[in-house]
């Protein structure tokens, strides 16, 4: 290990740190007032400075391209891979004793069956079982300590934060998420779907009708309780950071009423200080470069629906500021060290 | 009447001509070529010209207040008032023999009880026998040579055509809809809500858990065969003109397969020049500035449901060239003329 | 050629139809009530349809790979490659007889040198001497007739418009230049540039100090009666399409007052069917998907400048729907057939 | 006053807090490690809580009526009133003791002539030689214990700081300025000119050809020696926050290099915490949400221009985390404390 982690805070690499979350995490870290940003590596941009690629995020180091031997000699690493090239390194990383955070799928999935239907063949199965789903609402204690934590996904965390009690209440008999995501969800490759004049004064689904986010949200509610099979679809919206989603719950006890919903949500969520609770519907607005989910719940009296709206900034909460909320509590950190408001 | 309309068109007025709605059903009419646009109304910017207030309408009509003895002299009138507002017009002009769109939800819902449940006291309940719902794909037959034509409302526009093959199939069990619209259908009043900075970059819920276009698009679904109770949520999103509807059906039979689904849509839209079918799914730029409505039907093999997404101009097919389209009709004219692509 | 052009029009085929000046090209030669669009051709997206690369566009042609035995069998062609590439094609299909819109700026100047000294050899000297340079407004006799017309740029054509009275009446010693564009201005491929997170929420100048449209806008200055060397300078914003340039022009009477100026105006453009004064600053909105361009002049008393604005859509009356005008004017048709209002 | 501000830190209101600039200074006062929010008044919003109005900004206090007994019982306010309305309450502050820091106009205007040409009769003269411009990169020391600063107005804090190298090194004869701003400059009155719909896909000049900036930029470039009458124009943008202007600065001596450019700006700014130099043009995106200013110097070498881009927050550098700095000037805190990146 490089630092004394006691005195010094502990030190962290950005594998991947060319792409927005990765980019993103990157300038976390280095601003946060324990650990330290030792090393940023990417495939594209190797040899730029990250402040040249992304001004605004300022952080003044080179992109290297990835030399484990070198960059493997640090406390943490956060691992911003796509599916499938990103649990090779975590493996390796782990063998090195580096405590590691995904922001990819490769161990979100516990069912390795569930995996290989939505991804490809496992690259490191072995660490499934090691792997702590990294969403601090739901798995608080899990994290602290934990050596390997998943990342979770952005309309995931989003939507089970948005479920949640429903789901701890055995309330969901059934589910539609409709979901809206700014255009930095889809990451920074330069393609016909991203280019502006694609996007701008435009909407459309995609993905239909199969979300690989989808078993990810099923897998959550069930350990919550609510084993239901959910239609989820996604949406690209013309702005850059943010994501709502929309979740139509059709309920075990349609007559459940709009007080003995929000008692629900209120004491599920009283200590939470990363989720907000609002009576009217949020925008993605009110929660951009935060890390904080900001949920309504309502009912539709003439179908007993609940509905409910979770908005996040999904490259914060949805990726990068989680993950170092997850860094905080796998290191004994205060959980909102370096991303509170 | 004014004009000989034999050998020149039939002359229009548009009462409501300084809003958004208002204003495009002027230049449509303007530039038409066999009606002819003979006075532009308003309530706010009298004495103006409308190709001051709305430069790229271009339309060289002097905005005045409304004086139905003079203005009351056409052929036919377009009323683009608000609910409530626009019945007692309707009415005089009726009187006066002159043929009516009117843009309100005045004359939309066939039952007087569910109109004074979802708006208020009807301002005529005694004309809601004669008006014919504007939606030509459904009402084609009855909208020629109508004399009072309920112009449809946007959402419903989209949702109706979205779901009419499903419904006169007796497909629907339950429907979720989720509508995202541009921020022109909020209207052209200066508020919080429709300032650039409060919807710039945002996303969110309006109206919940109750939209008044929610008992229009059951009334049409009823119609068709579906007595269905649904839940409808509208978003504001940060684009102009277009909206999007995400429809998500459960089925009466979920083994409906998808070449089923396809060939349901194929046979009902198979004549209509303003639907197009894709396999893919819509988004609105496909159908700006045009009077067509874009669908695709997907089917989620994991729960059974079908999943439809309609496209529309909200301005156009939403509303001011559909008035066209009608006006057409109700003329005896091509019902594409002055609309087409 | 191919078609009796006495009965039926011309045959067009439009080359580099799959980006976004040849697509919206073959669009609004498609729509034309004369001209026939006969082919297609692109380097990417061979064998898609164009309304499938394109759904607005409504194109219903398929895109081929050029081969002149075939695509040659026109009575013209506009070739929407790039500079350099445009030229051999555009002699080959002289050659064969077809009369050319080249939207490329090979043959816009006249001077072999100057196209040497900003771009690079030119591949087809020889024909300079016979291309028209295709603004109207400016060379509208010389365009009737013409077999080879080399397109504006979408800069220079806003500028040229804007300046082209003052410098007529000898009043400019110095121009600065401010220009504003929308992202179609890029062009259609998919760079970090064009990726709608870098654009979004932004503004930034580009190719500063050196814009390759400089010489194209002092040339036409020049031939008018201004030969003055300009400072120009292009920003890119967060916009689709439209274009507007902010000119700041030191005049060699600065003693000339407003009504003077507005005068100049009205008499250089009082016949103009595309072009639009107005006192107030014009917008892009004001113009978009149209051939005009909206000019307004004002006097800044303080320094004895006289600022002109000038705003036309890019895509429009800066590329494609200039060059149906100029098509217009080849074949002797009215000059707004297919492009008016 | 109210507080200790040994140990406690200085107590702080801000009037004028429902606008934009104004709550955002409230949240910036709010997370200060030393300053300490005490009190936010508005003429609207009364009664509602500013994280209601404004929920990212997370201030939870409650909007009051201004109340100076009551709330002038502090150590220091910022008032965000319009011109004309701020000299009135700044004057009655400044009686009873408190520092103050003016967003308005009512102090930046050294002459009380030229205040009177450009706005109106000034309510509060005698102050006026008491106010200190707060530019921190030019008045430093002047700032260092202030008891009234007239914060710079957006547009002239970007210009100043792009041309102060230039004019102290006498090297300005002339200059234009072409300013493009966010719709945030525009303040949160919801009008036609700030309808979403308006501003959307567009861009205009508006107050041609007179802006109330230009006085307070010439009068600051004077203060460093260049004596000059500007032309000065601003434009709206399709974006909520940030302003660029770019200057194009006729040379006295045309022969200056590049190099001997850069090393001017280099050498002005090579201590200043919150200007950035930049070789490629700044984006505003560069410095959204931050107190920087990023500056790029470029030499036209065919005209001998110099012209200089200069990249601001409006919201932040151009009005409220620039009233921070000036602050933290005035009570002897370190410069950046609460609004360092």
């Amino acid at each position: 290990m490089a630092a004394d982690s006691a005195t010094d805070g502990a030190t962290v690499a950005v594998f991947g740190a060319a792409g927005y979350a990765g980019s993103l995490t990157a300038r976390l870290v280095q601003r946060h007032p324990w650990f330290q940003l030792e090393h940023v590596t990417a495939r594209s941009d190797v040899g730029r400075r990250l402040d040249d690629v992304y001004p605004h995020h300022r952080v003044p180091l080179v992109l290297e391209e990835l030399d484990l031997d070198r960059h493997g000699d640090v406390d943490a690493a956060v691992v911003a891979y796509p599916h499938g090239a990103s649990a090779p390194v975590v493996a390796q990383l782990r063998e090195r004793g580096v405590k590691v955070v995904d922001l990819s799928a490769d161990f979100r999935l516990r069912d390795l069956a569930t995996y290989e239907e939505w991804y490809k063949p496992h690259p490191a199965p072995q660490l499934l079982d090691d792997a702590v789903y990294g969403l601090p609402e739901l798995y608080r204690e899990r994290l602290r300590g934990a050596a390997l934590v998943a990342n979770p996904g952005c309309y995931p965390t989003a939507t089970i934060l948005a479920l949640a009690p429903l789901a701890s209440a055995q309330l969901i008999r059934d589910v539609v998420v409709d979901a809206k995501s700014g255009v930095s969800g889809a990451g920074r490759a330069a393609t016909d779907k991203t280019h502006f004049v694609t996007v701008d004064e435009n909407v459309s689904a995609y993905g239909v009708p199969r979300h690989r986010h989808t078993p990810e949200i099923e897998q959550e509610l069930a350990a919550l309780g609510a084993d239901t099979t959910i239609t989820f679809t996604a949406h690209l919206l013309p702005l850059d950071q943010g994501e709502l989603v929309s979740c139509y719950v059709t309920l075990t006890d349609p007559e459940t009423d709009i007080d003995t919903l929000t008692t629900l949500y209120r004491d599920a969520y009283a200590d939470e200080p990363f989720v907000e609770l609002t009576t009217t519907p949020p925008g993605v607005r009110d929660v951009r470069d935060t890390n904080i989910c900001r949920i309504s719940v309502h009912r539709d009296a003439r179908t007993g629906r609940a509905i409910v709206f979770g908005a996040i900034d999904n490259l914060w909460k949805g990726t990068a500021s989680q993950a170092v909320q997850n860094l905080n509590l796998m290191f004994g950190r205060p959980e909102g060290e370096g991303i509170e408001v």
